[in-house]
Parts: C-alpha cells; structure tokens; sequence
C-alpha cells in the first residue's frame, strides 16, 4: 500500500469522507486532496475548505457544477426519453460521469496517482466511479475505503473519529436520518431503513423536495416549456440556462408534489434494491419532452428511439457514459433532435404533470390531412386499400397455405 | 360489384352503421349479417337487434364478448408493460382483433364471402380490422364503404338516410358529440373537433369516464392487487374474472381522475393525429404490473422486455395481432410471466396512481443481501472490485492506447 | 392525365424504357427528358444519346456517376456490415437512392413536374425509387408505366414498338437472357426463368461476372487492403478512388470465383422471390471489414453495430435511405469509424474469400495481456473471481429461491 | 480452506487436470471426483479412469454425451442461425452449459460441497463453467485453481508433478501442440504460440480436422439435409440421430476443406483475443438452416429473429445459457420453428458450402405470384401505387414542411 503518494478524493465534508481523509493518510501514508462540487445537492459546499483544512488537507478544490451538470449530462440524457426500468430518471447515475472526470482531470492537474470515493461495495455507485476514472485514466490506482477497511458499523467508525480526533460534532445539527440520501440538481434518493421491506409504503416525513399530493395547492399551476433542439431554454419565455431551468422545474414540481417514485431496482451488481427518489424537475421535463418530439419527431426515428432508450439507460446505470457505446448512442439521439424545437404547455397539478397543449414551426403535426372534416384531396382514402393489401400480402399467402392463424 | 352474396357486417346500431347496411344492400345486391358485440363500450347492445331487423337483416348477431376481450386481449398485453410511442395503452387498437376474428368466424358460419365495417379510410382502424381479415380467412372480401362511396359529408349521410327511410331520430336523444369517440372496456378514445389543434386543451366536459383530478376525492384510496402469473386475479382479496377486473379498476380509477391522456401520436397510414384517451383500469394495471415484475422478475428479461415492447407496441397498434411475429413476442413475453405473482398495494389520488408496496412469495429481492446493515457475509464487497476491473478492462486498454476518451 | 407537362424518367436505353418514351409522350402528351447514368453496369451510356434522340427526346443528361455511387452509397452501407436476411448485400438496393435523387434534381433543374422510371408493380424497385423521389420532392407526380399501361406481354410491347417505329433491332445483337437482370458496380443480379423453382440449381451460363470455382486459378491469390475511418482506400499499397477500389477487387473477386450467392428472399411488397447474385467485391470487402473492426472496434459499440445491422439493412432493402431513421442509424454507425484503420490481407481461392492476417495503429488488441505467456502482470486472474461472483449473483439468488434452473 | 470436503472435476484425463486432482487432494485435503465426457473431442474417454485411478480417485464418471450436446445445445442454438460478432459459431461456448450441469448433478449425487475445472483465468470457459454451476446449485463452492495456484509456468508444472510422482509420460506419446485447442463434436479451436499475432497466417498444419482448400477434391459433393422443425432429421435421406448427423456432416465438410475461420474476437473478461477454429458440420448447417427459413419462415418474424441474434449469441458466449434471458430468446424462437421443414440441397466444394436447392411442403413462396410471367390476377399490381403513397406520406409531409432531404 506504501505506493500511493496522493490520492484524490471526493469529499462531501461530512462524517463518512472526512473520516477517509484521515484513513487514507493513515493508511496509505500518502497526500489526500480533496474535491467538493456543488451539484445542486442542496447543501453549502464551501464549509467543506475549513473541515479539510482541519484533516489538514493542503490541496482543496470546490467547484459549482451545477451548469456543466445539467448542459452536458442531464439534457443530453433528457433528449432520449431515458427510464431505467420503465421508472427510474437516473438522478444518482447521471452525476458519477461528471464527478469520475473531476477527479481525473485534478489528478492530473495536482500530480496524483490515485483517486477515492466513499461509496460501499454494494452499490452501483462505486462502479460508476471506477469505470468512469478508468476510462479516463488507464492507469489510475482507485482506493475505495469501504471495500477494504473494516469499519464497518457505526460504532466502529464513530471510535475511529474519536481516536483521530475528527470532531463528530459537525453533523450533530441535523437529527441522523434513517435513509441513506444522495441529491443532485435532479433528484434526491432514499434507500435503507424501513425501505428494505418492499411492502412498507415510505413515510409522508422522509421525502424532502415535494409536498405531498394532498398538500399541493387546490389549483393547477399551468407552465410553458421552450424548446430548441431537444433542449429547455426558457420557460414562461423568460430564457435560461440549463441549471436555472432544472431549478425552476424542481421549484414547481415540488410546490406541487411531482415526482416522488418508489421502486425496486435491479443493480447492476447483481441485487434487487428498493429506492424512492424525488424528481421533480425532471418528471415534469420528461413528459414534455415527448410532447414536443411527438409533434417534431418522424415515426420512424421515434420508434427506433424508444427502441434504443432502454440499452441507452442501462449503459448510464451500469456506469458506462464514458464509453464507446454511449458515445454511438447518443450519436443517433443527438442526431434526431435537430428539429425538436417549439414549446409545450404543463398542467401540475397534486402530483400530476400533464401536458396542455404543444406547438412549433417544425411542427409535422398537418392539421390539413389529420382533419376529420373534408381535406381537400390531401390525402386519398383509395390509396388505403393498395396499402392495406400488400402489408397483408404475406399473411394471406400463409394463411392460404394453411398455416396457423391464430 | 355483383359478386358478393353475403357480407358481415361490424354493426354498432349507430347511424353510421346503419347507413352501411343500406348501403350494402343496394351497392353490391348482397346478402348483410350484422355482428354486434358487447366488449365493455358502456352501450346496450340489444338494441342493435330491432335496428337491423328494421334495416332487413335476417341474421343477426349480438355476443357479450367482454370476457374474452380482456382474458385473451387486454391481459396478454398488459403482461409486456405495452405502452405505443411511450404513453399510448392501445385501447382502441387491442379490441381489433377480436372483432375481426369474430366477424371471420362468422362469415365462415353463415357462408359470407365478405365482411365490411365503419371505419374510414384515414385512420388505422380500417387496417387493423383488414390484416386480422386477410390473415384468418385470406380470400375474403372486405368491403370498406368510407373508401369507396361518396357519402363524404354529413349533409350526404342526412339526405341518404331520407331518400332511404332510415330512422335517424334513433341517435336524437343524445346531443351530437363534436367528437369521434370509441370505447370498449380498456378505454374511451376522443378525436376531431377542437383536438385538431395540438396547442388546444382539452375541454373538462368532453371527459366521460373520470372525474377530474381537481373534483376527485381529497382522500387516497388504497387498493390490492393480487397477480398470477402476469395476470390479475383478485382485487382486495375478492377473486375476479379478467373483465371484472377491468370494471372494478375503471371505477376505482374513474373516481379517482386516474388514467386521462392527450397526445399527438403516428398513425401506421403515415400522419400524425391528437388524441385524448381516458383508461382508469389500465392506467392503474400498467403500473402495478410493473411493482410486480420488480419483485419477481429476474434483470436480464426485464430488461429484454422493455427492448422488445417498443416493437411489440407497433405490431398491435398497427394491425398485426394475428401474425408470426406477435405470436413470436408473446411466447418471449410470456415465458417470463410464470413467476410474476403477489400483491401490489396501489394509491390511487386525484390522477395519480402510485404504489404503495408490493409483495410475493416469489420476490428476488433478497433483504439478506440488500441491506445497509451488516449482512453476515452473505455478499463479499471485496467481489465488487474484480467485477469492476474487468468490466473496465476493455476501456483501459482502449484508453491506453491513446482512444478518444470524452 | 393532361396535367404532366415534362417528366424525367430513368433511362436506360434498352428496348422497354424505349417504350416508355413513346408511351409517356403519346399517354400524357409531355415532354420527357431522359437520364441515364454509368453507375459500373458495364455497358456503354453513350449510345443511350441517339437511341433518345431518334425518340423524339430534347433534353438528355448522361453521367457517370461511378465515384458518386460507390462514395456515398456503397462504402457507407459497407461500414455497417450490412447483409439483408444474413445474406443478401444489397446490391440492387444500395443503387436507387442515387437514381432517385438524380431523377429529382434534373426534374427541379429542367422545370419537370414529373418522374417515371422502368420498374414493375411486384418488385422493390418501384418502392425504392418512389419513395426517394417524394422523399426529396414531395410534389412530384410520379408515372410508372408498368402498373398503367396494358402492354403486359412481350407480344403486346412488340406490337407497340411495330406501331409506333421503335427500332427494336437495337437489342437485336445479343441473345434475349432468359433472366430478368440489374448490374450496377456493387453486382448484377438475375430472377425469373428457371430461377422460379427454388429447387433448381442455377445453370453455369448464367453468370457473368466471376468464373465458377471449379474453373477459378488452382493457386490462391493474396490482396492487401488499406482502410481508413472504415473505408478502403488503397490495394496492395497503391491508393485508390473509391470506385476504382471496387472496380479492382470485382476483378479480383471475379477471377477467383467469388461472390455468387443464390437466395430466396422477402420483398418489401409481401411476396417471397428468388434470386442470384454476383458480388465478387463487395464479398471480399464484408470480410475484410469486419476483419479490420474486429482489431479496432470497442466490444460493446461492435456488439450493438450488429444489433442495429439487420433494421439498417431492412431501411435500405426497403427504399428508405433518405429517411430520418436511415441517417439517424448512419450517424451512429459512422460514429464508430473514426479508428476503423489499418490493413487486412485476404486470401482469394476458389470462391473463398478467407482473412490471412490484420494489422493496425489501431488496434485495441493488446497482446501482452491476451498472451498465454507469462503476461507480467498487466492482467490479474484473481479479478476474474469478482467478475464471475456477482455476475452470477442474480442466478444464485434465483436459484437459491427454488426457481426453474433449466 | 479446509471447509470443502468433496469436489467434482471437470476430468479431461490429460496432464493439467491430472495435476489439478493432486493439487486439490493435497490443497483441500478433500476427496475428489472425476467427470470426463465423451463430447465429440475425438479422444477416447475411457483411458481417463486408469489414470484417475492412479491418482487415488474413487468415485469416478466417464459418460458419453454426444447425442445430448448436439440435441439439447448445437441444435436449439443453431435454430437461430447464431454467430457471435458475425463469424464465430461458439463451437466451445456451446459445450459449456452441458458440463457445469452435469458437474452439478454428479455433485449432488456423490454429495460433493464443490466443483473445479482446469480454465484459466483469462478466458471465457472460467465464467462459463462457474455461471452455470452457481446457476444450478447456488451454493455451491467452485476452485478455480489456475487462478489460486502458483504452477504459472510448464517448468513449475513438471516441477510438481516431479514432486507428486504424476506420471508425465502419458502425454509423451504426441508432440506438443504449440497451440492451446479445444475439440468437441462442434469444432475444434486453436489459441497461442504464432496466432498471438494477428497479421500472422495459421499455418497449414496447424488445422486438424479438414484438408486445406487446395488440397480438398476438384469435383463438388452435393448432400440434401432433410429438416422437420428448425432440425435436421436425415441426411440423403437416411435418418439418423442429432450426433450422427453432425459427425456426418463433419466429415463431409472436413474431407472438402470447409469450416476454417480466423477471427479476433472480444472475450467476455474484456480483452481481444485470437482464435482459429475449425467447424466443417456448423458451416454447412449455418448456411443450410437459412435455406430452409428462407422458404418456410414468414418475413417479419425472420427479421426478428436476425435482430434478436446478436443479443441470443452474446448470452451464450458470455456463458448464460442457464439464464433467463436465455429461455426467453429461446421461447420466441423455438416458436418461429414449427415449419421450418423441408429439404435443403448443398454443394461442397473446396471450402465452400453453398445452396443449391431447397423445397419444402411448408414453403410460402408462391411461385404464382412471384412470377415475372402472367400472373392470372394473384397479385394486383395496382395496389403498389397506394403502398408506396402511404408509405411515403411521412416522408412527404417533413418535406413539404422544409426538413433536411439529404
């Protein structure tokens, strides 16, 4: 272990990292350099420099993410649709690409050799982090403290701060929560304590970004989303930027109780896990998305997008945005959303986002032929019937040979 | 036109319908059966008897088919998490073939050599009743009056019924809706009027099946869901057949503003066209299916699954139930279903319907190992590492060979 | 059909578009323009000047378009390994697009409001041609003269010709083929005749593009390929416009017997149909293609390249090039190419075109890992334990919940 | 180590697994099992058991398997003309399942605690043998030895069986293959030695089981393969068993040179890797299974099965055929196969395999309607102009609204 000389690590400032900054140092008898971004987690990131400095950390990085966040990885995975299992927005994995090359990138720059996280051996996280800074990095040495320590209880870790002198004190502010929580400018999750039984429904005091449904405001909240290119650049026609945007959305998902899920995952380490998420922002950003595809999109690139968006999901869970594969896929994504463009009305409403009404003048949407009123020979209903017989031609050959029919 | 002797007909005892019998009796001097079925649409059927009797039919048939609808139709699908262009349910499109299959088997009972229906030559009812036709009796002639007559207009339709003493004051009691409408037991489906223009909401009262959220019950209703095998066979304990099933959830849901949706979607003839749609029960059974199959399903095939239902969706929404490749689809989708049984516990409140909890006895999810607690040694994090090492393989040597990286 | 002023049809200065001329001046008392193209059939397009001129025909376009084809047609479908039905490469398919095209350009630039080409109601040609021309010209009326006219006999179009002093003495020198064919650089193509019994083995007469097997040289003959970004671009180090590319190794191939293929295959119209094709080059350039991916690909965009191949074939065979789905599965598939360079040698033998070695800057293939040798420790075995547990791990909670094992 | 008491070895009764049974008596101090299986390899089975014998094994399995390899596994995976990364025809993958299962059930017979095998910890076999036996008895402990021991060289290896007085000579009696094989009724492989470089050409004498194209007979053998349900059932019209007809097809492929392939292939463990393999009896079977679908199967469900392949292919050479995503591709495509019989006509001929005729009663190609002659009114050419008009009406309408056309 005596070959590492500095690692760097993403710290969070709370009890857990800090307590990997001392270990590292203790353990691997190297230089930690630390790395806190504000992703929209919802917490000051700043505070994080003086705990550092206390670990006496010498190497301290704090960054505001939030734009890069939101520009280069939530909106490129918005303009697939994308839901792992039918359900689940991908709020934690979305944001371990952005974080995995943050700390390549100051490895780089600082002269480290290796990087650390704080994420257990049980999860998708550790595995999002690692092929992240591999890909990036070959021949990076990645320490995951939780895989190899054996702290492995509270009370464990809590005689570890104590003989290390790591001031416990910092987090005594909030009551601990039962929940293991992540937050990013798209979601905060919970998984753990009552959530292990999948029958127990969460209770009304965990969720943290929404009221609930019954106490959302009596009124819809009607909004208007513009697009150009597959993308929100203003909502209400005041135009803003992508992390402003996803901002806005979380305000008034929230205020209204959108987005809260409740699931059981399938993890990409092989167990079932149960999670709830909120996801305000982004439950409200993925219907709308469809609303304006479903007048700009050709069928045929829409289907085949649906086709591709469930590899194109696993391929974020698994870990692999840095990877050839996303790369192709978002190559034919990116490539249909030229013309996404024009705006769609939301309705939110006690835990409902529906959308109102959409337009755009790349609209394919042709009221002209659709009309159920008299269309002026636009189309002509004769040309049904060749239609018609040549896509049955196949099955009429087989059912006059007798083939099975039903 | 001479040829035909007999023809069955789609009859729903509506105006529409009715010009048709007329119509075909005098176009083509043939013989007209009538076939109505109950599949749920919410209108007596019986009346249909005494409209065709008056119209000169001698044979007439009037079936409650709504249990086979939803046993061999709705729920074979529903075990896919079938939705088209990722929000339709397919209502109107999963109610084709069974009607097509009956009007073949009738043909073959009563020596008809053709069969006709009502639908227009724009849309895609007119192809999926045609392909189920041809597929289950490939010489027989379909006779498409919307294609072929020159009835274009209302005003022609009033004056026909006039020249030709048919009663029209038998649709008077009800004031005209200004919409096309279809309903069958999964869902009622709303076009034209207002709805040509997407930006258009949709008017409250144009909803028949639900309240709205804002006027549903300011309580949650809880509701459990037992499945067998993919399939629901009990509501609160209380064991049901398939369509009773369906009835119960469209109340439930109905009651609750559950299941209504306003899309722009493509149509198989090539336009796109705006539709509302109001499915209760089926919004409600999407869902809890899904809570299902993330207890029981194993990832693999869940994921499989949702890569081939895009492709599914399209074969029903375009006609092609009775054809090799659904049938090659269904045997994929339901050899997973064998293990798909337990409850799901739903809320439903003012459109929303979420889930509450699930369980099963033949869960996978394994608390043992899922744990945030100590899991006495039931999973190994040190695994995590090789796991991650050789996942990321290919992507370190990619990278050390200098590969694009970002 | 008074309304067509001037239409361009794609002529080939044959006997039948000869009458087509004719038909489509007397039939729709227009103007035609003819447009004929050297896209490698190896005929003479020169002669076509006079055949159209003696017609009556004002304007006349000739081109080689050679380069154009193979460039912008051929080797991008080739970077997609493409095979219809596993086998079938797509010669006649990948050749419409252009025509269609150009076809349309020539109608924008000479005024025409019309297209028309030679192709008959049962085949894809029609299809493909057709749907390029709406495709880039959404107004144009296309004439196809084969589903119009009653000349439905080789007696009738006789008696045409006779009329109407069309010199059909000009077909005269060569023995009429017994085959229906299309030649273009990529193959020529043969149907009908004894080839309507799929049981019958092709006659040796009948190909005209490569030796039999049997009479190919008895000494293998060697051939380097360079490709860059997946193209190739020189042989045996000599460099090589595309078309020139081809035109060499249709000689090559040629020689040595390769590239007959003999298949029943499914057209788009819904019937089955047989054929025999000649691909001497694009045979040779599969397999050198997939040799040279198969150094430089990522497994995984590799994997998913093959997942997409058969629906990219499907829009090719089917007439869709100029589609959004077709360039929305170019972009991905030539998003994969930007390292697909190096050299392939390939070994030609009697019909066999077999890879005898792969070479490149590229290559992802890192012996000092794969060795069977001592490696060094730049692979670690014990990492493989990982791997394998927890990609096993859902099986094994399967299987340790009683679920189907086999 | 001392908690396994029994342990069942995959036996091939060669010097490797030899010193493995030592290794694992003296490592474990547990007995051990030997299971060695005829599967075609071409090496009596039975000379396994003196040597077992020698090494102090009491419970020892010799079985033949033939018939079941080729009737449970070759041919249900050859119904879906299965190539991973478009060439290789997982002549190894497939035999794996087969003897993880029957170690398994050899283990819970004997009452044996573990498994072993004699792979290394670089290839694919690893993950394949493991998967399945963790699939099939959950908790099972398996020994991987070449990833525990430090016998990592041939010196260290003599060295111990110097040691452990493991009789060397009976591998003395062939020189040693510079190459790393595996043989089974499927096919033979070839790693290592010069291979390990890509640009390097197999020498001739290195391949075992066919005569070199050149030096393969100057006249074709023609062979008919009768099929029933996807499988062949008799050969020149001799019924014969699923392993006779694939030993027969062996030789008839071998003795003309057909079945070599060179490939570099992308492991399941991440790295590329090198393989010859020779597989006379598969490549005939290949290109013979597509013959008869390419009569019998409807189109739609072909395309499937050809989109589904890569996914099928990929589960079985990444080792989970006892999963169940395999079952589930099985499902769909067993389906398509209930008419997949008839006869398929080959000709074989220095390397090449190619089809020369094939007829089925099951055959959907409808000489009637695929004629170029007259067609009697089978086929409404008519009908083509609306097909294409609808086909294109997507197409059209983003024209018409000013969309990208090329």
């Amino acid at each position: 272990m005596s070959d590492v000389k500095k690692v760097v690590l993403a710290y969070s400032g709370g009890l857990d990292t800090s307590v990997i900054v001392k270990w590292l140092q203790e353990t691997y008898d190297c230089e930690v350099v630390t790395f806190t971004a504000d992703i929209g987690q919802g917490e000051e990131v700043e505070p994080a420099r003086t705990k550092a400095q206390a670990l006496g950390v010498k190497e301290i990085h704090i960054e505001d993410l939030r734009e890069e966040f939101v520009r280069d990885y939530v909106y490129p995975m918005f303009r697939a649709n994308t839901l792992y299992e039918g359900e689940y927005l991908l709020g934690t994995s979305i944001a371990r690409p952005l974080i995995a090359r943050r700390l390549i990138e100051i490895a780089n720059q600082t002269g480290a050799d290796a990087i650390s996280h704080g994420a257990t051996g049980k999860g998708n996280d550790q595995v999002r982090f690692e092929l992240g800074a591999y890909a990036l990095k070959p021949g990076v040495k990645v320490i995951a403290p939780w895989r190899e320590w054996n702290l492995t209880s509270r009370e464990k870790l809590m005689a570890y701060c104590q003989q290390h002198d790591i001031p416990v004190d910092f987090s005594s502010g909030k009551k601990k929560s039962p929940y293991s929580m992540d937050a990013n400018l798209l979601h905060i999750s919970y998984e753990g304590g009552i959530l292990e039984d999948p029958w127990a429904e969460a209770e009304e005091d965990m969720w943290r970004w929404s009221v609930s449904p019954e106490t959302a405001p009596d009124q819809p909240t009607y909004v208007e989303l513009t697009y150009a290119k597959g993308d929100i650049v203003a909502i209400d026609d005041t135009p803003m930027r992508p992390h402003e945007v996803l901002e806005t959305l979380n305000k008034l998902g929230g205020d209204n109780g959108i987005g809260r899920l409740d699931i059981v995952e399938n993890r990409y380490v092989g167990m079932k896990s149960r999670g709830c998420y909120e996801t305000p922002g982004g439950t409200i950003m993925l219907r709308a998305h469809r609303a304006i595809e479903s007048l700009t999109l050709d069928r045929e690139e829409a289907h085949l997008k649906d086709e591709l968006m469930p590899k194109y999901a696993e391929v974020i869970y698994n870990g692999y945005w840095w990877s050839p594969e996303r790369r192709m896929l978002q190559a034919a994504i990116d490539e249909t959303q030229k013309n996404v463009s024009g705006v769609v009305r939301m309705k939110l409403y006690k835990g409902g986002a529906t959308v109102a009404g959409r337009k755009s003048d790349q609209s394919l949407f042709d009221e002209s032929i659709a009309t159920f009123e008299d269309d002026a020979g636009a189309y002509d209903q004769k040309d049904a019937e060749g239609f018609i017989k040549l896509n049955a031609l196949r099955l009429r050959i087989a059912a006059g040979k007798g083939r099975q029919q039903d």
